[in-house]
């Protein structure tokens, strides 16, 4: 697929086929994403690929029970439909105290991947700066150790819907030259 | 540019030609940027394109001010050089308390779209948590409101360096099956 293509076809995508993906087209995508840009080249990344039934219902609990009051529109029961979830972690010690940048670089370069091999995906966040409940819970589950930081949930999935097209914001709106608000 | 190329040959670039970037470059680049996905399709993002000599100038003079001891290595001169500079900047209101998040998915997609554009650029932080004086001298800078939180730098060029290839980190180590280290 052509990259400005992907960038521009992308969507969110929230319900999955039965549809399996093979660990083959899994691990092509992770080899893809890890190209990313990181802190120093850190390369911090560890996946956590889930495919378990069992684990991936205790991540759809989890982020229900931590999800914002003005998120409730978008449950996280979609996702124990999705045939893979990869929840993306960091090494802080490969971070240079960029943990969350060095996971949203690597996830937003996975989820462009997923288009890129037919597989819808979404971003979900791992963790909640105002209740680490989240990412202590998802620590224990997955079992990471101390230096291992969560820092997004990606099902994954072929597309079992079609999203409606996006209503863009003017690009005029977000363009400013040498200072806000000024025009050339 | 193949999406799969994009990815792979995309590097950090700290080194540019005399060469300027045409404003319609520019605007192709942030046009495609635009369609990173964000918080609830938020699309909070403002770009200061910055190419006067003296602004960009006062850039360096803060990013070397407030670096990192573990990364002098990396200081900011070379930006100078820079033929423009971008500003990502996210809207308070518009991120759903997802600030940083939402300025590095797009600042991904711009470093992609700028590689596809045949130019060079390198992730730069706007902020340091533990050091709030370098946002806050660059909302001053460059006239941001309150609302309105600086992300990261971009410099932007057509690359006068050609890097050595990167050595990866082997994806055996950052893969890992249902749990931290399980294997399948």
């Amino acid at each position: 697929m052509e990259l400005k293509q992907a960038i521009q076809t992308r969507r969110s995508i929230r319900a999955y086929q039965a549809r399996t993906i093979s660990a083959a087209v899994i691990r092509r995508l992770l080899d893809l994403a890890r190209y990313a840009p990181s802190s120093l080249d850190g390369q911090p990344w560890h996946f956590i690929v889930v495919t378990e039934p069992k684990i991936k219902a205790k991540l759809v609990k989890l982020k229900n029970r931590f999800c914002p009051v003005e998120k409730q529109m978008y449950r996280a029961d979609f996702m124990g439909a999705a045939p893979a979830v990869i929840v993306v972690c960091v090494d802080k010690q490969r971070s240079f105290n960029r943990d969350i940048e060095n996971g949203v670089l690597v996830t937003a370069t996975l989820m462009l991947a997923a288009h890129g091999e037919g597989l819808g995906s979404v971003y979900l966040s791992a963790y909640r700066t105002d209740k680490p409940g989240l990412a202590a819970a998802l620590r224990r589950l997955l079992r990471l150790p101390a230096r291992i930081t969560p820092v997004t949930i990606v099902p994954l999935g072929y597309a079992d819907e079609t999203p409606e097209p996006k209503a863009m914001r003017a690009l005029a709106e977000m363009i400013h030259y040498e200072q806000f608000r000024r025009v050339p």
